[in-house]
């Protein structure tokens, strides 16, 4: 049964509501006819992120404290747009804030559903590389800090947990996965899944 | 600063709660000093998700409606555990309640936050194979639709952004990462990896 399996009995209703979220609750009959109220967590804003890779082969990363999280999370750029924004137009801006970094060739690598059985957040994510530098200009209510990571540590570090964010993890594991399946530029992949600097020699 | 960047005003104060959910905001002034009040949504429960892989290669997936996506999503075996659960046995609970499948081998493959910028929600996702069958017993909230799809064909439908849930992205991904790079047996990565039966020999 492809269609929604619930017989919903009342209208959504609106509990909480703030610039970013509104919670709504909605009374229905499960599909096995125990009456309940669902809570759904509607974003207003649409996520979008972006892997820049540099020509020689590392990633510019973002580090920044995660409210919810109460720590710290290395993260490649990412931000929220407004529903009318386009996503493309949207991460390559939020890129240009967070970094500085224009990009000269990007591609759609990944469309998240985050956390579907309570919420509708939706994130586009995309590849970038042909990279030029410019000037940051981040947002008034973050502290970042940004480093440039060789694509193998980065790799490492979500194969060990040291990294959680779950549109980083599904988009450094994309470009791996495109980099080996020749889905990018050869040179790019090369220098990409070169060790990094300083590693020893097997 | 790898320290909260905020200052608070204010405690945190309880908006909005059900069995799964609780949205909490909390006044405070943000790093560029501008007043604000953040709101967070606490989730009760942990998500747990398993990508079980049979020997012949294929991977058990469920299909099943997500009311807040009004929409059919294909996914691995996911589920929500208590607080004090052991996300392992709560994810072998859940593949076993929804497939009927009992893992022989189990390894933990990601740790993922999902939803960073609003929510607190953590998934423990593994992979499990030596798979057995028996008997599914679903929640009786669930409709199910439980399939056996090629690896390959998954990695397909992720690239191509036709399987869209986060925490399995994430995992056919990673599981990919671990196949070709000898973090799974070899007989097992082999099977994953050949073409689906009917494919075109190239």
């Amino acid at each position: 049964m492809r269609t929604d399996p619930w017989t919903w009995t009342g209208p959504p209703e609106t509990r909480f509501e703030n610039p970013w979220l509104r919670v709504e609750t909605r009374r229905g009959l499960s599909p096995g006819g125990i009456e309940a109220s669902y809570g759904i967590v509607r974003f207003r804003r649409h996520a979008v992120g972006v892997l820049p890779i540099h020509a020689d082969g590392p990633v510019t990363m973002v580090g920044q404290w995660r409210v919810p999280l109460e720590a710290w999370s290395r993260e490649i750029p990412e931000g929220g747009i407004e529903a009318d924004e386009d996503p493309l137009a949207g991460a390559l801006r939020e890129l240009a804030e967070e970094t500085g970094l224009v990009a000269g060739q990007v591609r759609p690598i990944l469309n998240l559903h985050l956390s579907n059985s309570v919420t509708d957040e939706r994130a586009s994510v995309y590849v970038a590389w042909a990279l030029t530098e410019g000037a940051a200009a981040p947002d008034h209510t973050e502290v970042l800090e940004v480093e440039r990571v060789p694509f193998v540590s980065l790799l490492d570090d979500v194969a060990a947990g040291r990294i959680t964010d779950a549109i980083t993890v599904a988009a450094v594991l994309r470009v791996h996965h495109m980099a080996i399946t020749g889905a990018l530029p050869e040179a790019l992949a090369r220098a990409m899944m070169s060790p990094p600097p300083g590693a020893p020699v097997p």
